[in-house]
Formats: structure tokens, sequence, C-alpha cells
């Protein structure tokens, strides 16, 4: 049997998995993030100890647990190098439950999580080489080569959120101008809706739907906007398709995986969204002699996590 | 005993090479390309076995044959998918030279066999993950993953050159708009000195180097006017620099590979480019708590293609 957490800024989710890929048990509690680490890790430790109790099962029969984090992971030394939601550096996680539990225990990003999941039980099963990308308040990703987790020799590859393919009207978090997640997260939907009504004084139902308020903004108001044929609305989701694009067909030019995934909020377009990604990734493609791996919908959702986290250990 | 084979459009480079990456004799043909391509290929199999003849060896010494070449390469059918140099579509060159030798022989792109001839020999020795990047008329990348060079799933990965990182004031070959190199070739430099002086009208020394003639104009004459305080030879090398840093950043932010090397003829500006490269990347860099790959220049430089030709049997 295997744990998987799911660890974020607001909740960590946990669950025992068998060998299978089947969550038998899970369990949320809140992060209550901005607590010293060891608050945190200690009610990790409960939340693992209750799900074993409420299972009926015990330690011995955990081959490992796994983590998946936002941030960047060394995984050999199992520290968090970096995470912004939880406003942790070099934090020994993986340390500190290995010592607790006396098992292997297994950090990753948590995009590269949710790859790794997809990839062993979603959308990229059976296929070598995969890119899971999620779509939200960022971007994140997880890549898969060889059908294992590709995520760099310093544990800080695989942000193609980060990969800078213009310019832009406002500068990421990470402090570079232009990086994808900038022009097509959900994020950068909201932003750039909102500089059109604030500095264009463009007319929109987007501001109707937002109750007047451009803090109310959010993607689903700007999609249906699209929808109902409001000119801001489809330039914005115009504009988001026409920058993932180019993020995508950077993806080909560079891994040309078998299978590209979409998740994440964003993704909840559908396959509205898959449809006008294919099509307009489609003309950007290097020869027409080459069928390129398919761009597809996620299929997991917030169970990746658990699942991807689980099975860290047996992709190592 | 390994043969390989540097297929150009202007020369076809071959060697008898050993197990410890010693070429043991070469040559060089003219490609004559525009022939058909069973001329071609009828040439590469005289010029194998005159090298066999004049080394006083014979094909049974052989135990395989590789190829580079520009262009996509499918490595599993022996068939050259395309290469624009040669004018070739879906040409079966492994394919008929494997018949004729009854030896195994492998292809693959030209800039993937020089990345790992730098990986076994060269500058990125002793190292799991690489980046190679030629920098000449166009971009081309070699990537090496686990020890193993990585192409992609369709044979079509691998291609940062066209990687898309901004808008540029015209267009890639590839038909896209943006592509890595078209900011930061050799090409690119040209066309943009070009550019400014034909549009823009400025005033350069580097005119008078190219004897007051456009098509003169070449790299080394940019280098030379940027060295020298020429003001557009500046603005043209930073213009490169920036987007090659962009690039670059891009390598790390998705492939995070132990080292990358920059070869080709735009790196014989040598530590001044990677001097220049290293301090602007580190701008760039995601988060000071890490240490990330070093950026050197390669060190094989032509003899790269045929020791990485030979060995692509090695390392499949």
């Amino acid at each position: 049997m295997l744990v998987g957490i799911d660890l974020g800024g607001t909740s960590i989710k946990a669950g025992l998995v068998d060998r299978e890929g089947r969550i038998l048990i899970q369990s949320s509690i809140d992060t209550k993030v901005g607590r010293d680490y060891r608050l945190i890790i200690k009610d990790m430790e409960k939340q693992i100890e209750k799900l074993l109790e409420d299972y009926g099962s015990g330690i011995d029969e955990i081959e490992s647990i796994g983590i998946g984090a936002p941030g960047l992971m060394n995984y050999k030394s199992g520290h968090v190098i970096y995470c912004t939601n939880l406003f942790w550096n070099n934090v020994p996680l993986g340390v500190e439950l290995q010592e607790y539990f006396k098992k292997p225990v297994y950090i990753e990003n948590d995009a590269t999580v949710a790859g790794l999941a997809e990839s062993l039980f979603g959308s990229t099963k059976n296929v070598p080489n995969s890119v899971f990308i999620t779509i939200g308040t960022g971007i994140g990703s997880g890549i898969i080569i060889n059908n294992k987790v590709y995520s760099g020799s310093n544990f800080a590859g695989s942000e193609l959120g980060h990969m800078i393919i213009g310019d832009n009207f406002y500068r990421c978090n990470c402090g570079n101008n232009g990086c994808l997640e900038t022009f097509a997260s959900a994020t950068a939907m909201i932003k750039y809706a909102a500089h059109r009504l604030s500095e264009d004084k463009v007319k929109s139902v987007i501001l109707d739907k937002a109750d007047g308020k451009l803090e109310n903004i959010n993607a689903k108001i700007i999609f249906d906007a699209a929808k109902d044929g409001d000119q801001l609305g489809k330039e914005t989701v115009d504009r988001m398709i026409k920058y993932l694009s180019i993020g995508l067909i950077n993806v080909y030019n560079i891994l040309d995986p078998d299978v590209i995934a979409i998740g994440g909020g964003v993704s909840k377009a559908g396959d509205f969204l898959i449809e006008r990604l294919k099509e307009e990734v489609g003309k950007m493609f290097f020869t027409p002699n080459i069928k390129y791996g398919n761009i597809v919908l996620a299929q997991l959702g917030n169970e990746a996590g658990i699942l991807g986290a689980a099975f860290l250990g047996m992709n190592m």
C-alpha cells in the first residue's frame, strides 16, 4: 500500500492507494499556512496515522510515502527548495517524514506529480513521452520521458509556465517578462480583460457579469462572455489561445511528446479549448511529413495529486 | 570499428572511428546536391569502401554505420523524413546503406549527433543531461537525457532553433514568426544589421567593412564592429545575446540540464560570448537557491559530426 499527499497552500489532501492506483481512503485538512513548517509536518503525520487507523491498517503495510507540493523539490535530499504558497525555503519535508515513519519518502513538484498520475492512469497512459500542462492561477507542468518523471538536473526543469514567448504588459512573479503563464493562465486572462476595461475603456458584458467590479472577473466569466459573442471576451480568449499555442508548438519543437494533456481550471473550457488549440498549433507544425502527438484533456482532476504522489517511489 | 558520416549540403565527411572515439582515417567528398538521392548514396558507399581499403581493413571489422544529416530523421525506419539542404523528402538513406553493407545503420539529425559527440568526448562529458546548441546560418540542437540522445517521439524534437520567443520583423523559413534562429543565428544578425542600415539609414562601419555591400555582411564583421565600439555593431550583438539568453533561460526552465554547450560559427566569438550569456541568463534564473548548470563552449568542432554519427549505434 502507498501513501500519496497533495500539499497545497489551502489544504493537505492525503490518501492510501493500492498498487493498481485505487484510492482506498482519503482525507483533507487545512494547511493553515504561515505556521512553522514543523507544525504543518506534524499535522501531516497525524493525518496519515488517522487514515491508517480509519482503514484498519498499520504503518507496516506502507511501502512508501509520496508528496507533491507547489515549487521546486530536491527529491534527492528530501528538501523543499522553494515553495511560494507556503513561504517555505529549504524545508526538510521529506527528511522529517522519513525519520518519523521510517519509510521511504519521495517529494516532487505538484504538477510533475499530476503528470505522473496522468501517465500511469489517465490521459497519457501507454505512451513513453508526454507533457501535462495545468492551467489555473499559474501554469505548471509535468514532463514524462521514457515513462519516467523528468524534472531536470537541479530540480528546476519542467517549468513550462516560465517559458518566455513574447513581451507582455506586466511582469511575471518570477521577475521576467513574457512568461507563458502571464499570457495563458486564468490570471493572465483576468489581467488582460481588466487592463483593456480600465486602460482602453472598452465596453464589455464581462464587467456586467462581474457586478461592475474588476476584482470579480474570473476565467469562467470571460469564456461565457466569449461564447455570448462579446468582443472583449472573444479577444481575451483568442489571445490566450494564441499564446498557449505558441507554448505548445515550442513543446513540440523541443520535446515532441506522444501526447500533451491539458488540465487545471482553464481546461474546464473542455473540447472547445482543445479543438481551438489543435487548429492553431496545426498551422505552426514544422512539417506535414510527420504525425505529431495529440492534444487531449487531462482525465484525473483533483485525484491526480494523491495518485501521482503515491507512485513517486515506483517511478524513481 | 565504427563508421561515422557527416552528410551536409556541401560535403560528405566520413571516417573510421575506434571505440575510444579516435578518428582513424577520414575523407571528404562533394555532395553535389540536386542529384538523384541514389547517386549520393552510391557515392557514400564508395567513400566508405575507399576508407576501408586505405586503412587496410574490411567491412567485417565494422560494427555499425552512423549518419548525421540536417533535418528530421526517422531513426526507426532509416528514412530521412525531411532535409532542406538536400531537397530530400522521405529518402530511405539508412535502409539502402544497410542493404548494401549488411551492417546496422543509424541516422539522426546532425546537431543531435554533434550533441552526442560532445556528451561522449567533449564539453558535456560526464554529465547525464546536456543540451548542445550550434549557432551558424541557423540554430540546431542536440538534447542528451540520462546519457542518451533525445529527439522526441516523432523525430521532430530537439529543434530549439524553432522555439518561438517573440515577434520579429521577418518570418522564419519554417513559416512561423519569432523563432529563436531568426533572432540569434548568424543570419539573424546579418538580417538585423542590413535591415537597420537599409530601413533606418543608420551609419555604421559595418557597411565599410563589407565594402559598401549589404550582401557582404557576415557575423564576424558585426562582432568586429562591436569590438571597435560601432553603435550598430554593439546593438546587433546585444540583440543577439538578449534573445539567445531568452532561449537559454527557456532551456533551463524546461530541461534544466547539467551543461549547455554552444558550438557553430557564432561560437567563434568565444569567451566573450559565453561570459555575456552567463551574465544575461544569470539575471533571469528562477531562484537563487539553486546552482544551475554551466554554459560552455563546445570542444569538438567539425569532428563532432563524424564522431557522434559513429557512436549512434552505441547509444540506442
